[in-house]
């Protein structure tokens, strides 16, 4: 083990979240490069908030086989700037109307409608970018793969088609499956591409994907269940968006369909089904298992 | 020369047109899939309409140095992603408020507002899931370039910018220079990648590449000198799209600056600069040459 193998998690969560920081910071144009605004807003959408669990999952996955930090950048801020252009649209007066996100006023109060819609826009192609920018040490080959990767996770038949399935499912009455459904796409997909080109970074075999797509799979869903939780318990200033706004756009959510007992009796079981998709890895999963645990206990 | 290379240039145009939309189909998923409202919206903005100038770009390049026609739907395809999403995006009431487009109602207006937003994130998405699929004859190294070529040109310092720059324009006085620049961003930029991924299906050498980036960007800007013309002298009807509304939106235009007559002055002097540009090709540019004097020919 390593000396990053060994220092507490808070300490290693708390490392991953500041050079995530450094390398947004370095991979977002200067609010001084023209044309301004957009970048300035660009900065404000995706830098200083959040808890950066995308980014812990691709540094998490890529510790499992010792990949390079360095490397593990890349795909990190690629899949933040991804979910960040996500939030931007997401807020936006025609979607979910928002007007405060990670205890700020969100993009389009701040700046204004047009200028976060291409924001979002701006941030997704540079996700792209980043990530086509050759790696030191991976085959052009397999970053190709990374990229493709990213792209189906991204699209319509992932996060935006999840995006689209809630848009279409505001009122309506959804089973647990449908409900399942819904998030595989709009938030699973993304999770799961974190772990995945996290591993990708070095070189996982088949069969330790399949592990981890399955891990990636059942976090990803016990990450929407807690957030349900969350967004029915907390309050706003805790979680600095604002609260219990599922409920009141009539979105469907795992407390509504379940109760808050059965929800985290959900979110139990879904912690559980996680930790046994690792345990081919044994203790190099451990920043893997520390993340899922950190998830749930956020709430409860 | 091939046959493809004599046939006359309406029925090469035509038959890039149709492989074109035959490749769209094929890459945009069915109507039928799941989510699909949103498939379906996606395949109401991006097919079914449009010169295709882009595409027609790519062929040509490539067909300079003889690449195959079925490499080169594949970036053809993925630039008009970028482009139509462009359009939808463009089109929603926070930017251009449009209700008309290729001659259909645009795709707010057809489905709602929404939808059109994640329209357009799902087809850029899309433009780098499809330039990400390994390309048979191509190397990866190159294939990585060219998904970064797309994204810096399509990004926040090419045509989102250029998207960021035209709003801050509204209701300013522009300088020729300044207008440029802008325009430079909003089309020149996807114009360039065209052409150049065109040419990166074969194996063109650095300084060609150095003359056909040097034709795109005189090209780029001819095409919207010429739009501007169209804008202000046809009517809605040949256009397909509202006419007169860069005028209404008070939306500075080479018209407004320079007239019509000296507008028409320089779209020649850009005509001819594209033309000088190919010198060094020879005979083998000209389905280049040709779409040039077809993008100043359709006005006047």
């Amino acid at each position: 083990m390593t000396d990053a193998a060994t220092i507490a998690f808070p300490a290693w969560m708390d490392d991953i979240q500041q050079r995530t920081e450094t390398a947004l910071a370095a991979a977002l144009p200067s609010a001084s490069t023209a044309p301004a605004r957009l970048h300035d807003a660009m900065r404000y959408a995706s830098m200083g908030g959040g808890k950066r669990v995308r980014p812990l999952l691709s540094h998490a996955a890529g510790a499992i086989f010792n990949a390079d930090p360095d490397t593990l950048d890349r795909p990190a801020v690629a899949v933040e700037l991804i979910h960040a252009y996500s939030l931007v649209h997401d807020d936006l007066p025609c979607m979910d109307d928002d007007v405060l996100r990670r205890g700020k006023p969100t993009c389009h109060v701040e700046f204004d409608e047009a200028t976060a819609l291409l924001v979002g826009d701006a941030l997704q192609t540079l996700a792209f970018q980043i990530l086509s920018q050759p790696l030191p040490g991976i085959p052009a080959e397999r970053q190709l793969d990374m990229v493709h990767l990213l792209a189906t996770a991204s699209g319509s038949r992932g996060m935006a088609g999840g995006q689209a399935i809630d848009l279409a499912a505001v009122g309506q009455h959804l089973t647990v499956t449908e409900l399942e459904f819904m998030h595989i796409h709009k938030t699973g997909a993304l999770i799961r591409a974190a772990v995945l080109l996290g591993a990708h970074c070095a070189k996982a075999a088949p069969d330790q994907i399949e592990h981890l797509s399955h891990y990636a799979n059942r976090t990803g869903l016990l990450f929407q269940v807690v957030d349900d939780i969350l967004d029915a318990e907390a309050s706003t200033a805790t979680l600095g968006k604002t609260a219990g706004k599922d409920a009141g756009h009539n979105k469907p959510t795992y407390v509504q369909l379940l109760g808050i007992a059965d929800a985290k009796t959900l979110a139990n079981e879904l912690r559980q089904a996680a930790h046994d998709a690792l345990a081919t890895f044994g203790k190099r999963a451990h920043r893997l298992h520390e993340l899922t645990d950190f998830i749930v206990d956020r709430t409860f």
